[in-house]
């Protein structure tokens, strides 16, 4: 006796989950308005705008940063009704796993002031995630920041749904619209959206390893005992996210000239490395979070098992919706 | 019988003036903490955060842009009380040409998120500003922007002491520290001092001529009724402040992938013009004065008569203030 099929879904695709990242959600208007420019390959989407109120002020957030609140202690804690917390519970009212119209897969569309160029960042390990962004950077080369094991900083939106990853473009100012940033969110989403039709369809033949380049550590700039920083970021670091670093390379100078290398800022867990990989190299929003840049080592993992049938199995359920009647 | 000798001055540095350019202001704390760290040739300084409230909340303004309040209507008109109304009758006060300490030149530092490089900002063309800014341009060969004939953009700071300049420097995101924007500023003001100090000593020699960019006009993307954009920069455009325009060449891209050239965008005035410069590209602040970019007329001056002459009688009445026991 077979067993009920699972729910169908749709694509969730959120722009401007922070409101002073306005590139998205321009290219959201262009795809609203004339749905043909986006090559959605046949699947069904839910195009969101995340944080229409902190856009109205040209702002990351009104209350708190959006992109913080999805922990599940957050959204339990009814008493906390700050302004993202409640658009959190209303995104997954409207399109989370559990609603009447669920979702099963989230595209979170970034952009930052770092040079991170077109780029993926994955929360954790899930395989489908890992299969997803492997099938992406097949399609496109983009590099992949495994972000994980951060207490400082959990509740991502896109861990809330069953598949998700960021589309993270730079380097660009928050509130300056840019013709080339908004090319690369397309096509880095486009690609995401062929591999899911690919993987509905059967026929997604995905690599044997993925390069991810996986979370370590972040760092701060040194500061004074007013929050002044005693030091800025070296020239030569600034813009040079992806690229390796050596311990002895500059990474700080401090006021009067003296330069700082990497080595006198490692934790002890990464005092062995000969090479690191910094990524968000001077974003101005980690600036409250303490962030200067962050380290990561560039690991050549091999594709989980079950990764492409997971993905396969889920991107199924996506056909379904989209044959769905209208 | 000789006339009283004029009173002496001081050199007015101001940082900060935009909340959310934070170079200049970083800098001051560190000439401020350790005053040999600014080159001042030995002349008077008064350093000055422009506008610490906007600051604290990362912002351009609270209530106005500070620098579009200096208009003398503006200033007059004391039933407008709004923070930067104050404060720029504040900064009148303490260091006007009518206070009691007054300020002879004022210096006014900028950023942007535009790819201006290390730049000058005149506003209209008294000569002691043409001669300072000629002979910065002497030692560093700096692009100069003339601002003048733009009743849409007036009330400037330096407008109010007797010479005064901006220096503005990009491209930086708001709220990015960047070491390589701040040494071009404290380079920038390093020679604006050393011209003024040669000035005093009467050895400064200047250029029969100075290279300027006028301001001809200013150019805002097409929008749609509610606002939005319905074309971005082209990306040929991004980041070329500067560089020679032609009537032919591309300067926005629509949504569906149109190209518009710039004669498209050409005011009646300058559609005779077979090359134009443009200037603030894509600068996110101006996105809400309705500026996309500005157009000027790269044109050689020659430096009027009466420039240096008057460069240095006002130079030689900062050399009395410093002479002056402290």
């Amino acid at each position: 006796m077979p067993t009920a099929a699972p729910l169908g879904g749709s694509i969730l695709v959120v722009a401007g989950t922070h409101g002073n990242e306005c590139n998205a959600p321009w290219l959201l208007q262009q795809w609203r308005a004339n749905p043909s420019a986006l090559e959605a390959s046949g699947l069904p989407l839910a195009l969101v705008h995340g944080n229409p109120e902190a856009a109205q002020i040209g702002r990351r957030y009104v209350d708190r940063d959006l992109n913080r609140c999805f922990a599940p202690w957050l959204l339990a804690d009814r008493d906390n009704q700050s302004l993202e917390m409640r658009r959190a519970r209303a995104l997954l009212e409207g399109y989370g796993p559990c609603s009447s119209s669920p979702a099963l897969v989230a595209f979170d569309l970034h952009s930052t002031t770092a040079a991170m160029g077109n780029s993926l960042v994955v929360y954790g390990r899930r395989p489908v995630d890992l299969a997803l962004a492997a099938g992406i950077q097949q399609q496109l080369g983009l590099p992949i920041y495994l972000h994980e094991a951060d207490p400082a900083q959990t509740g991502f939106l896109v861990e809330r749904w069953p598949c998700g990853l960021v589309i993270e473009v730079g380097p660009v100012p928050q509130g300056v619209l840019d013709a080339a940033i908004c090319r690369q969110t397309q096509l880095a989403l486009e690609a995401g959206l062929a591999v899911l039709a690919a993987a509905a369809s059967g026929c997604l033949r995905l690599p044997a390893e993925l390069v991810v380049h996986r979370h370590r550590a972040s760092i701060d700039l040194p500061r004074q005992s007013d929050g002044t920083p005693a030091a800025l970021l070296h020239p030569q670091l600034q813009g040079a996210d992806w690229q390796p670093l050596r311990p002895g390379d500059p990474v700080l100078c401090a006021a009067d000239g003296a330069v700082i290398a990497l080595r006198q800022l490692l934790p002890q867990g990464l005092r062995g490395c000969t090479q690191l990989w910094p990524v968000f190299i001077n974003e101005a929003a980690y600036r409250e979070k303490g962030i200067a840049f962050s380290l990561t080592t560039r690991e050549c993992w091999p594709l989980p098992e079950q990764a492409l049938g997971a993905l396969q199995q889920l991107a199924a359920r996506l056909r379904q919706a989209g044959d769905a009647p209208a």
